[in-house]
């Protein structure tokens, strides 16, 4: 109710749309950051025609997609909101995406006061300016109530102010209720050249029922029979008379035709030469950056160790700099998927637990988007504990929709950066920092879902499992062993998820023991994705993973102190 | 080198400390947000006489603890960093623990220019500011030079101290190579009053040697044994002559006597009554800060859904809002920990993801944070997925010295509360939603790393493992399937990390059959954690966990549409 008239305005008098087809590529867009005032995103379009009326009251059953927080599941959510503080990011993502195709929609972000406390916001406003968006608008409902309490600001426009000047947007502040103050707020807004905007819009949580109205204790909370009934009876008379007529909403241009991408050559990697995946990974996304032009790269601030600078280099109107902002980053992305492109965002695959909510929120929108974390694991080395991730894949691997890649040379690399943009839906891919050989010839293919058995005899005692740097140590393990008459099988696990149950489960079968080996933590990795598979045959798992916090030190010492390197496979096997 | 003047001016001009006790209760904390300036800090404590100063150069080498990056094995370190944008969050905590304890220690942070595009960054801006909180200095190190190129403000000092400004900060803007501003400045920090202080320093990275200094791509990248040569010839020329004089520092007052505990009352709950372990958890807080002063209780505007309202109306003194910024929130806990407090942070479950670099922070410093998360998946019901924290055990497991608690009963429910206080690290516990009966007597005990057998008989042809509301599932599936005339075991595994592997075990040897259902993907859960557990036996899981993307519903609904009600557990005995 504090944003319904700001929304009605914008929906019904500004805002350029096709309301029978939500997803039109050039329509302006609405980003519903405050998630929870869904009912007045629903009602929006059911005035605009697109909701049947009489399915309004079907909120929040599990039969209607009217959740009780918008998900894509409807056409006219780009993203899910709900979690706080996301939707600028996403609103980023979007504008630079017009920019992209050379688009003039708008963007526009509506934000619960309470949410600019997160810092998400704040990174989202610093790069909104840093891209010069003025196609993009956020809309402040500062309604002054959080949902336990009265937000830090209350009614304070004039810090709001301050603080979204220092971060060089545009600032109309306007009474929220006041519809000619509200018009002329976006048409200001859309007179704004060279930077974002926002709308401070001071406005009265429960607006228009007197026993609501700017009171505290009603989030989220359903009025009894009869207090509806009195809601009802105030704001009736303050209606004007419903004649069930759709306001006319400007149309969008009409739709390009869908932008194709074409095939990606080959690799042209030789057999044995040294390159570290995270290498072949920029190599990989520069090259199908060449071939698809709805590959975008993301960066914040490590391009040069996540050689996301070579697609910079190659396609620098496509590569966008977040700086140390994972979250908008990741929002961002999110915001670039939900418009078409295929967006690569990187970092230190540690960073992105920074980012973890937006992955999680990412996750539940099935946005298309290829998270690339490079530095994974002890095998880094020097640089200690905090750069290591040791749990991406924890992370990746709990959402149900997420793949989970891990190449373990640059030909796998960038086969699964190619496999990763030809799959519809969230993707993760880890790389590493070590060089690793070259090991697999240029023709070879690495569908999502399956798996190398690299080293296999009819003797096989034991199936060691592994990806990344790990292979390399089962590798080893497998030739030490051989040395003493002892064959093992070696599997390449490059898709951690989906993963190839029946082939984990032929081979722990056919050598009768599985062992994973894993610069992980022993939760929620390849250990764990490999024993749910097997687990319906019956078959258990023996993991190496790393088993504490680690520290500092070479990389193969690091391996060998916690437990993961060729001597400890080879002990796993023998022991 | 940006940094080195500051420091110098700082730790031998201003601070107070015990050189020989860096833990000295009442000492002024310095927290190197900037982590991967460890160098530095470790020279400064060589130079205090702590860290003896040929041992320098075993930096980053395994069998030192002068890592890459600073973490709290070294006792100068309260909270580790290397991941930007945390140590102004911990700073927080540092100064409001010197304000529980009554001591006027001053907290200083330094930050790298780079670091100030996390948003975090700014939720810890906003707190300090919220808390007034004088006895706290940032010192930003403005050199300009990100890791990959310049940062986004450059030398542009004026854009920081207007942002700063604008979130209510004491600003001050230096040369930060030039020693008598730098002096100033810190004696302007300590006499501000009522709002935190930030010192801008205008520096060049690489200062003092001329091919290093202010140029780029000197990141992180060691010097040759030439340019070394030439670097020191030039330092030595700008340095005073060493006479290995400890400078002197002011000393800390007399550490107080440590502080104690006195024991929680046993619960006071009823069987049968219906009380959700979210509400109990708000009653345990507010027990347990009765009876121990360094229990302290933070929010992110919930404390009406996670019930810490209820600790805030005992112990208002203690209890510390930090609004809709889950990021602050766990840093801060983090730097209260590390201070001596015992700090419970809450919120929705889901909403921890949002914190979740900070946890992967914490358990590397290895820190004594409570960290409660309600709301916990699918049972939730009609707010929709955004709400349910569906891969919250697979952050908090995947750190391997994090403890993972999950009462089912309000009995447990304050047994684990004391536990979690009593236990030495970080420890998560999550609640949910909905009322479930107090099924335990008062005087049951709940033991980290326990489990209750609920249901036993010596006819049992499986065991279902349930915690939480799918307890009550098993529950039920007990009784419907003993109305069949087949038995189960019921164990309610509480503690979800560590696990009772031997009880497991046996459990699973006794009965044939192990079959997990949690409320959570199935990855990274209850199920991943007892297969784990039961794979040295031989032994395997079948799992009934949320397979996909939820949505809005009923609870028992969801429970049963996503497979993990009564009616599937029945159906995994049976099938």
């Amino acid at each position: 109710m504090s944003a319904a008239d700001l929304m009605a305005a914008l929906f019904f008098a500004d805002m350029r749309f096709d309301p029978k087809n939500p997803q039109h590529p050039l329509a302006d867009r609405l980003i519903m950051s405050k998630g929870h005032a869904a009912p007045l995103l629903y009602a929006m379009w059911a005035e605009a025609g697109f909701i049947p009326r009489e399915r309004l009251t079907d909120l929040r059953l599990f039969s209607s997609n009217l959740e009780g927080h918008p998900t894509p599941r409807l056409p006219f959510v780009d993203v899910a909101t709900g979690s706080l503080g996301q939707g600028l990011a996403a609103g980023v993502g979007c504008a630079l995406n017009a920019r992209r195709i050379g688009s003039d929609y708008r963007t526009y972000v509506l934000m619960g006061d309470g949410e600019t406390a997160e810092g998400s916001v704040w990174e989202a406003a610093a790069s909104a300016h840093f891209f010069k968006l003025d196609s993009l608008c956020a809309i402040l409902d500062i309604n002054a109530l959080g949902q336990s309490r009265a937000t830090e600001l209350a009614h304070d426009l004039e810090t709001y102010r301050v603080r979204w000047s220092a971060f060089g947007w545009h600032v109309i502040a306007i009474d929220g209720h006041d519809l000619p103050q509200i018009l002329d707020a976006y048409k200001e807004a859309r007179a704004t050249k060279g930077r974002p905007t926002i709308i401070l819009a001071r406005t009265l949580k429960g607006k228009g029922v007197t026993f609501t109205e700017g009171l505290p204790n009603w989030h989220g909370k359903a009025l009894s029979k009869e207090q509806m009934e009195k809601a009802f009876e105030e704001l009736n008379r303050q209606l004007a008379p419903d004649g069930n007529e759709v306001p006319k909403i400007p149309a969008p241009p009409a739709a390009p035709p869908p932008e194709a991408a074409a095939e990606m050559a080959v690799p042209q990697f030789k057999l044995g030469d040294q390159i570290a995946t995270r290498e072949a990974y920029g190599s990989a996304i520069a090259k199908l950056g060449a071939v698809d032009p709805r590959v975008v790269a993301l960066d914040a601030d490590v391009k040069n160790s996540t050689f996301s600078d070579k697609f910079e280099a190659a396609h620098p109107e496509r590569f966008y700099q977040f700086f140390i902002a994972e979250q908008v980053m990741v929002g961002a992305a999110m915001g670039l998927a939900a418009r078409g492109a295929i967006p690569f965002p990187s970092t230190f695959a540690a960073f992105f637990t920074r980012a973890a909510d937006f992955i999680r929120m990412a996750a539940i929108s099935g946005v298309n988007i290829k998270l690339a974390g490079s530095h994974a694991g002890v095998s880094i080395g020097e640089d200690g504990p905090s750069q290591m991730a040791l749990e991406d894949f924890a992370m990746a691997t709990a959402q149900p929709n997420f793949v989970a890649l891990y190449p373990s040379d640059a030909v796998s690399t960038e086969r699964l950066v190619g496999e990763a943009a030809a799959h519809q839906g969230p993707v993760y891919i880890r790389t590493s920092r070590p060089k690793t050989p070259v090991i697999y010839d240029n023709s070879e293919k690495f569908p999502i879902g399956g798996l190398k058995v690299v080293r296999k005899s009819d003797k096989d005692t034991a199936t060691v499992i592994g990806a990344g740097v790990t292979l390399f140590e089962a590798l080893k393990a497998h030739d030490e062993l051989k040395s003493k008459g002892i064959s093992i099988r070696v599997i390449d696990l490059y898709s951690v998820q989906p993963v190839d149950a029946a082939s984990l489960i032929e081979a722990g079968k056919a050598t009768g023991r599985l062992i994973t080996v894993e610069d992980h933590y022993i939760s929620g990795g390849l250990g764990d994705a490999v024993a749910r598979a097997v687990a319906p045959a019956g078959l258990t798992v023996t993991r190496l993973a790393v088993p504490e916090i680690p520290r500092s030190g070479k990389p193969d010492e690091l391996l060998d102190k916690f437990g993961i390197s060729a001597r400890h496979i080879v002990s796993a096997v023998t022991g």
